[in-house]
């Protein structure tokens, strides 16, 4: 395990980029705070009040996991997970980075026999029901991801599809239960009830793991055991950046580093928007997955940084020009993938047309990575702050740390921001208002606002 | 043409919203600076100097696109744009919002007999080496648009391709060059000097369309025409709208809106981040090609507002705390689709629980649409900014209608901020110290600039 991710924040240093930068003092009061913050979270840690940082060693279920996944999980086709938010971003930020590309639409064999995955993460009609209508529901399991089994979303996709499986198996009234796997709370809710009912098969989803921190529970495990993902190395990276973290010297501490520098930027620099800009297709959703982790941690009380999601090369021909030359609010973290086991050189064609000829003899991955070292030293140079986060191989292992860095990271930057990260009040009043349009008893129907024609332009 | 596209901006109006919203004093500074704006783009578009005002009545052009893609081009199973930015983004946005969803997993029957459509928007090798491999040469089409013939990630890829098909067609040297078209400026570039060498047949780029203003040039139009697209409907739909936009009364024109308000929710409200919402899976990556269209042309001269883009219902779950209860720096655009033709129902499967039973006897798109109409109440109920462009039809006309509205908004906006809305300066840099990498006759070798082993975390 000699290689892991580093984290290069030269080009946020007012080294490189004088008073646009974070200076030495900045960074030396920061070691002061982070020192506090890192004992507060260490001593909840040891109290067991934070329940993600117990998931790494929690081995058990993954031997039931992998128990369902190679066993009964390997006589299905494909394999549905009806899940929003938390339940579905970590699923497909390891789907894409980890699966061959374009997965759905690779053969059997193409596939190694590992079934196709879709995750339903909207109720968008003309999304659902054609897919739904192409399905052979004989063929397909449905993962139900919902803690507390009262996500609208989720649940109403779970209607349609439990009358679909019932009417698929007319003839055997039972069989539709054996196409359902609820993975929900252990106890309680809705799901774990229906459950016990039906005798449908369950995973647990520990009571203090929220949603956008449930990757690495069944949430995250159970999809990406069923396609052949390893979850124990998913675990053993995770645990290997844990280990990272326990320091309390923020220079060492890759979370305690990248929680300091976007704080500082933010309240110190007044660059509010963290940009993540994957430089690898295959990690674009991470940096999605970190968009709800960071928004929905530290978007509360009237403050909280901006997280936006970039892919390069394709943003340099959409953002950089902004990141460049637009307003200075904004911090750019790179994530390089520097594996470079996989690429296509470029042929010596048209060795006469000098626009065409320096390609050749290069490789489209040399070409990546010189593009993304050319936009960090371009931001530099334009007094822009950026720091790079370097994956060395895309396996479960550099996934498993990214995950447990960016969930540290997010739980010191609660500290810094002085917010609760594990909460979402605001979310609740627009959940009551579609409760009232829907009808839902012990929900007023809302009030439609004032209105003036006036305002519409039609 | 009864039904088109509507703005309401009640919610980003101070009678809702109080001082977080825009006064009508604002609006009426507005309604004189924007006739002045007006006025300066009406005077450029008699001189012919804004390139894509003439595109919707360019039908000459559609014409051989037409016969084009009804005629050679559907004997090709696959369609392979190598394109980036303006050149695929628009295309992409087209392909998701009027095709059906999951495209190239169907069966040639389920795409009624036209091709599958792929846009190679980026150099990872990881995607497009996988992808070349398992494509049929002699039943793909490769559509590589450029207008200087100098993109590096397009011309990499088209090396790359140009020698697979060399390959693949040993037997017949010339074939190769029947599985290309290239869509290039009309007079000069690389490209236009390799089709006339090697008779590759080509499509222009008028040479006063800039990538970003080009998505019904034949850059989108072609892609779109193969794939079954109605392109005489798209340029319909713009022209309608071109037409709305000829009012200099801004309460009447609707991208004249859109400007107005954009900008003084950023410099007179200190809201520079817009999210554009799309309540759509079908409109999110309109969304994202209009990021670009709003970052590259206002993000210059140290100012302009940094374009987002969002998914609902998907992200009440990821970004809809920050958009409520974080800082208040943004302003929201929902996308609706008020179209119910393809709607799914929600059965009443457990009518006895309470937590469930509300759904049954709904519909997947009520569900959607109630929570689109709860988020833009809570915003508003929380003194967030929001409004909503109303989408009638998910069809050829609508996308027309949208694409033009918003790039006559861009112009707009460019006169508001005081910036050229069509060049990008800020993207040079990089590409220079990209060839410098590359060792490309005639650039330096970058310096690597200043680093301290202090500042990487291993």
């Amino acid at each position: 395990m000699g290689e892991r991710i580093t984290l290069d924040y030269s080009n946020m240093m007012s080294a490189v980029l004088g008073d646009r930068g974070i200076s030495d003092e900045i960074l030396e009061q920061y070691q002061q705070s982070f020192r506090a913050a890192h004992r507060k979270v260490e001593a909840a840690r040891q109290q067991g009040a934070i329940g993600f940082f117990k998931l790494p060693a929690a081995r058990e279920i993954v031997r039931e996991i992998r128990g369902f996944a190679e066993g009964i999980g390997q006589a299905f086709d494909t394999v549905v997970v009806l899940g929003i938010g938390g339940s579905a971003l970590g699923t497909l930020a390891l789907q894409q980075a980890l699966l061959k590309p374009h997965w759905n639409e690779l053969s059997d064999e193409q596939r190694d026999y590992f079934p196709r995955l879709y995750v339903l993460d909207n109720v968008d009609p003309t999304t659902i029901g054609p897919l739904l209508d192409r399905l052979d529901m004989r063929r397909t399991l449905f993962n139900v991801v919902s803690k507390s089994g009262t996500t609208a979303e989720t649940m109403a996709q779970f209607l349609i599809v439990r009358e679909r499986l019932r009417r698929a198996f007319g003839d055997d009234p039972d069989a539709y239960r054996r196409h359902l796997l609820f993975t929900t709370d252990p106890d309680k809710g809705v799901l774990r009830e229906l459950a016990q009912a039906e005798s449908i098969p369950t995973l647990p989803i520990p009571p203090d793991v929220g949603g956008r921190f449930s990757v690495l529970s069944s949430v995250g495990l159970l999809p990406a055991a069923i396609v052949g993902i390893d979850i124990e190395a998913l675990l053993n990276g995770a645990a290997a950046m844990d280990e990272r973290c326990r320091s309390d010297d923020v220079a060492n501490n890759p979370a305690g580093v990248f929680a300091c520098l976007q704080h500082a930027a933010d309240s110190q620099l007044h660059a509010p928007i963290h940009v993540m800009l994957s430089y690898s297709d295959r990690l674009y959703l991470m940096a999605d997955w970190f968009r709800q982790l960071w928004a929905e941690s530290l978007g509360k009380q009237n403050r909280g940084p901006t997280p936006v999601k970039a892919l390069g090369a394709t943003d340099q021909h959409s953002q950089v020009q902004l990141y460049i030359e637009g307003p200075f609010d904004k911090t750019i973290t790179i994530l390089a993938l520097t594996d470079g086991s996989s690429d296509v050189p470029i042929p010596k064609e048209y060795p006469d047309v000098d626009a065409l000829s320096y390609l050749g003899g290069h490789t489209l991955g040399e070409l990546l990575n010189a593009e993304r070292r050319a936009t960090a030293q371009a931001l530099a140079q334009r007094g822009r702050m950026n720091m790079t986060i370097e994956v060395p191989t895309l396996d479960a292992h550099s996934m498993g740390e990214l995950f447990m860095m960016l969930q540290i990271a997010t739980v010191y930057a609660g500290e810094l921001y002085e917010v609760n990260p594990f909460d979402q009040p605001g979310v609740e009043l627009g959940k009551e208002l579609t409760y009232g349009y829907f009808g839902r008893p012990g929900y007023e129907p809302p009030e439609t606002g004032r209105r003036d024609s006036r305002w519409v332009v039609r």
